[in-house]
């Protein structure tokens, strides 16, 4: 196994995961992860370039970095690569004019969207909007339509909640998928596209940079998909099954991740077990 | 083309759906479809058996027929075959101890099974009672478990109520499926074993019998796959661009079924457009 340095060779760029990597969400706006302040104050005073790169989809990119900076973390709105923002240029570009199924917290993003007479649903981690009554009118919406278009914000299986594991956006991506007999467009990791305007925003090409994130589908393998390395840190939705090599997911592709206790709040690489003190 | 009477030689017996076929269920109880009513009463003078082979899973079987005969259907509880009994069974052959994610309307079914300290997961209908709260909690115990089980009451993707198209269990038996990274147990159409149970109860042979129902994959190809003739009305969830060879449903392979102008109240044959006078 070569040694840090060298696996870090060329690297000028480090795209940082919110959720799970920073920070645990839940009651009263969640908690920091032990040590991820100071670890980002280290890699702001570093020669590397920062850019965080986060599938959050219940709140807007200004809700979320105040909560962050509340928490102590040095970060700003112009960092944010983030999917709502994304879905609105998409939306523009196509002349799309959604049904949301989305939080309110992120509501304030798709104020400048045309929502009459919907052409097409978008789905975010609408949390506890995701009730019978809101899925069923989504489900409704696309089958009045010719031709259906789900956009997702994201495809996560999950997330971590300081009170536990919390469902995102991806099964209920899947339950519509399945209602219509449709496939959603996700907008977001692991979405090629989405890391490519992140590595835009910084100046960077790919092989110059590093994903680091909690989830082996939508961080590692996304990123490694798109040429970049990356980097899974134990913390946040981490559980002891995940590998690098796992694809996915999918009904009937994704193998079982057997539960494991959590580990502590130590980052290491995936692969190989070792801890990237090179970056933090 | 054969004639009717060619195509239906040998047949000793007809399994007829509930929900879509005979009635459609809403507000107040719903409403028989035209002629449904005269149609089951003519069988039941013929020397055809006659059973009902149902996925409803919000209500108990008792309930069901209740509401049936008071639709002014010739039906009695022990001439149903459903998904919740045949649940029971498996949960006490297994000593499985589920955790139950249902419409209280079916709970008196699961009464004497024991809930305590779950080891499974059961879903069914729920309607309203799929909350993110209950979804979440499914999820969550799912989680907790070492070799996570999940029974599903049917997967079917919509049916047909009088207000419109209604979400079924199949989309959430998906959604907990992506989360988790299992596959579930499906307990209903189009289960082999389910339709073979309902055989057994009528004495015959999958040769013997034909399936009368609106859902081509759960009735119609469902049966067919057990060696049964079937049909399909055009009442209930049919769409017009179901065809008889379609299979699925999952995501990537059920390719979408163009929405169209629901037909009337006529049940055909699906393959050839000729109305089953001979069973009508």
């Amino acid at each position: 196994m070569a040694a840090w340095g060298e696996r870090l060779a060329g690297v000028r760029g480090v795209l940082l995961d919110i959720s799970g990597v920073l920070y645990d969400g839940g009651e009263g706006g969640g908690a920091p992860i032990a040590g991820s302040v100071e670890a980002l104050a280290r890699l702001k005073r570093s020669q590397l370039k920062v850019r965080f790169c986060t599938n959050e989809s219940q709140k807007s990119r200004g809700d979320l970095v105040g909560m962050l900076r509340r928490l102590g973390f040095d970060i700003s709105e112009g960092e944010v690569t983030a999917p709502a923002p994304a879905t609105c240029l998409i939306l523009k570009e196509r002349g799309l004019r959604p049904h949301l199924l989305i939080h309110d917290g992120v509501r304030s993003e798709f104020d400048q969207i045309d929502t009459s007479n919907p052409n097409c649903v978008v789905i975010a981690d609408a949390g506890e909007g995701f009730s019978y009554q809101n899925m069923n009118k989504a489900f409704q919406v696309l089958m009045e339509l010719e031709n259906p278009v789900l956009l997702s914000l994201g495809k996560g299986r999950y997330y971590k909640e300081t009170s536990g594991l919390m469902l995102d956006v991806g099964p209920y991506m899947k339950a519509l998928e399945y209602a219509c007999g449709i496939e959603a467009e996700v907008v977001g990791k692991p979405s090629p596209e989405f890391f490519k305007s992140a590595l835009r925003e910084m100046g960077l090409e790919a092989h110059q940079a590093i994903m680091i994130g909690d989830d082996i589908m939508g961080d590692v393998s996304g990123a490694q998909r798109c040429g970049m390395r990356a980097l899974q840190v134990r913390t946040g939705k981490f559980r002891s099954g995940d590998t690098s090599g796992q694809q996915g997911p999918g009904p009937g592709k994704d193998s079982r991740r057997p539960p494991g206790p959590r580990r502590g709040s130590q980052p290491s690489c995936v692969c190989c077990d070792v801890q990237p003190s090179a970056v933090r």
